[in-house]
């Protein structure tokens, strides 16, 4: 089964948003075993959407468009589709009700722009939004299936995942797939590769595996098609996982620091951070869950040395000796935040983010890590690259992952 | 004029990445006047490629390709469109001494893949790519034009920039064009268009005004066409600024914390920051600059009250009597770090991020914020929204704002 993805918008042509929609559509329906075979955005202009859909419908089985659905002028799709499919608009109750109660719990009137957008085509299949005014629609067409919601993102992605996905699945496309996704830390796709290179090799047709990397991360995806069971996937996940255990912070969609802070509170721990070349990234990241102050204590952002100095009790000779980047300073600094904050854990970065700075022996992307605990600290040094953004987000992860590994795990065994 | 970008690789169409390509390539060419009538992704397929280059040439005057241009197997662009236009491959001595010259300076060895790809088509125009192995083409054909450009995005970037527009806007679309961009903070869309309505709709045919926000921030942009001058746009953007002075931190590519940068390294000035609600934002901002360290001072991030209190010397009675999130508390969050670090400026937030926390007097969104300098503290608060994380940006953005707008400029005057 193959999919389109057309995204519409004269936003999207100006190049004012990023379209990230599609791709979040596209992860989704390749989840499903639905191929998109083409991504298109357009404007907001009826010949074109037109046209584009006689193009699709000639070589695709699903279209999934996004936008337009808007109450004003220039939103025209739900227009352009019914007429395209021979329909009419009609008053349609239940997304009629869904307007009100949406002004109502805003405390808002409604006027006659927005009555309008209870009229939907008469014989598509309706999707209530229950983020907002727009309602979505489904048009079946010599088993050809267009389906259209609304371009807000968490609106979109509510009615995807909740309402679109499974009646596609239930209706269109049965198919039996099944997922498991293995998230990592500290450890490189070819890496990876290698290690687990005899049980990827060993798989058998109908289970595939992907590697989808990003910044710092890596995820490994499993997917069953057909007759494969949970219990194979799971052998199989839990054969990677494994291999590569150390670097295995989660499954599916865990986020890291979130896991940390699960760990964190489970134990009735709590955290706090000394940061010198993240400048409050790993701080960022930690406040950015809901429910960290429970576990977080605060951090101070040395980025001078004097605050090292004054603030984490860092001696004054060490920075001399060896440097504001070395074991010593950093293990200080996690060692001063822990006292300072009374903290049961804590994690201190000190490196050349870059692009000034480095030196033949400690270049640009060299940072130090410490972690400690009541049990002792663990510290490490690491080469990244030459970009400082980069260099800033691979040491936070790379330093929360420590306090996963080293203490975080231990301490719950 | 009127252009289509082709995006073209497997990754797109599953999701694996965002193509921000796109809209950026869409922002340049828009830019320059050259109106982008659809954006289309597809897979590394030379039957796709092929199909899709034979519509979008009957639809546009140019097509502007990213992707598939790699030394691997997968990487079918450039074969594909020798093939599409009838032309061959030959070795291009420039192409090659370029991929001989990275090769050399990563200090390794160059084989026989990498040697390919000094092979371009033989009429096609070419252009070297200083940031990567892969050179970037130009084929005219029929008044029509087609450039195919790396898939890296600061690979294409640069070539955009530096070549390909400025190769376009030569020879086949000249055009007088003038852009004119103010950056503000603090003042939301409907404000502004109230507040320069007769500005705006005094502006003559040929000069245009678009509102670009994003979260905390809002651009304005006026764009003059033909016969507009400099001095005219240079005018209108003065009378704009005039008006809403207080918010305008930059003009064109200026980014508020780079802005601040500047302003106190101008001064010879340092700045430390006590955050709560924000949890470490401000200072990542702040660090994510190149040489922040020369004015950055560094930060306590006071998540707990007992930070605030031991850290930051804030009275324990004002905690109890005005809660965290006050006048008093924030203000003494502000002195406190400035005495510590010994800054001359200091920013603090206390504030209720979200999604809980949140009480009748102070819901989610109250945010308080204090800048201390040596002449004296200024706080005020604010109701943001019910979004953490945007809460947390818009509170970073509309401090550093505060700093720039009450100490700053005064201090620079």
């Amino acid at each position: 089964m193959k999919a389109a993805i057309l995204t519409i918008g004269d936003e999207l042509l100006i190049g004012q948003v990023v379209d990230t929609n599609s791709s979040w559509m596209a992860q989704q329906l390749n989840f499903v075993g639905i191929r998109v075979s083409e991504k298109v955005s357009i404007g907001d202009d009826a010949s074109a959407i037109t046209k584009t859909l006689k193009r699709l419908l000639n070589e695709v089985d699903f279209i999934f468009i996004t936008g337009g659905l808007g109450p004003t002028k220039d939103d025209i799709t739900k227009h352009t589709l019914a007429a395209f499919f021979g329909d009419t608009l009609v008053m349609h109750e239940p997304s009629l009700e869904n307007v009100k109660r949406i002004f109502k719990n805003a405390g808002r009137e409604i006027n006659r722009v927005n009555i309008q957008q209870g009229m939907q085509p008469s014989k598509a299949g309706i999707f209530i939004n229950h983020n907002g005014t727009a309602s979505g629609m489904c048009f079946e067409n010599d088993n050809k299936v267009v389906v259209s919601m609304p371009g807000v993102p968490f609106e979109m992605k509510a009615m995807m995942l909740h309402q679109v996905i499974p009646m596609i699945t239930q209706r269109f496309h049965k198919v039996n797939i099944i997922h498991k996704t293995i998230c990592t830390q500290g450890i490189g796709e070819s890496f990876v590769a290698e290690k687990i290179e005899d049980i990827e090799s060993s798989l058998p047709e109908n289970i595939q595996l992907a590697y989808l990397p990003s910044v710092g991360q890596l995820k490994l995806r499993l997917s069953g098609y057909g007759s494969a069971t949970e219990k194979e996937i799971n052998a199989y996940a839990n054969k990677i996982t494994e291999r590569i255990s150390e670097n295995v912070f989660g499954f599916g969609e865990d986020i890291l620091e979130e896991v940390i802070g699960r760990l964190l509170k489970q134990e009735g721990k709590t955290l706090s951070t000394a940061e010198s070349c993240t400048g409050g990234y790993i701080a960022h990241l930690i406040t950015s869950i809901p429910g960290s102050s429970s576990y977080y204590k605060g951090s101070v952002i040395a980025y001078s040395n004097d605050i090292k100095i004054k603030q984490l009790g860092v001696n004054e000779q060490a920075i001399e000796e060896f440097g504001a980047v070395s074991k010593q300073v950093v293990e200080q600094m996690a060692a001063g935040v822990m006292k300072i904050t009374g903290s049961d854990f804590a994690i201190a970065t000190s490196g050349i983010a870059g692009p000034d700075g480095g030196s033949p022996e400690k270049p640009v992307g060299t940072v130090w890590i410490a972690v400690a605990g009541k049990s002792g600290i663990f510290s490490k040094d690491f080469k990244f690259g030459d970009n400082r953004e980069r260099n800033i987000v691979r040491a936070s992860l790379t330093a929360l992952s420590i306090l996963r590994r080293k203490f975080l795990i231990t301490a719950k065994e």
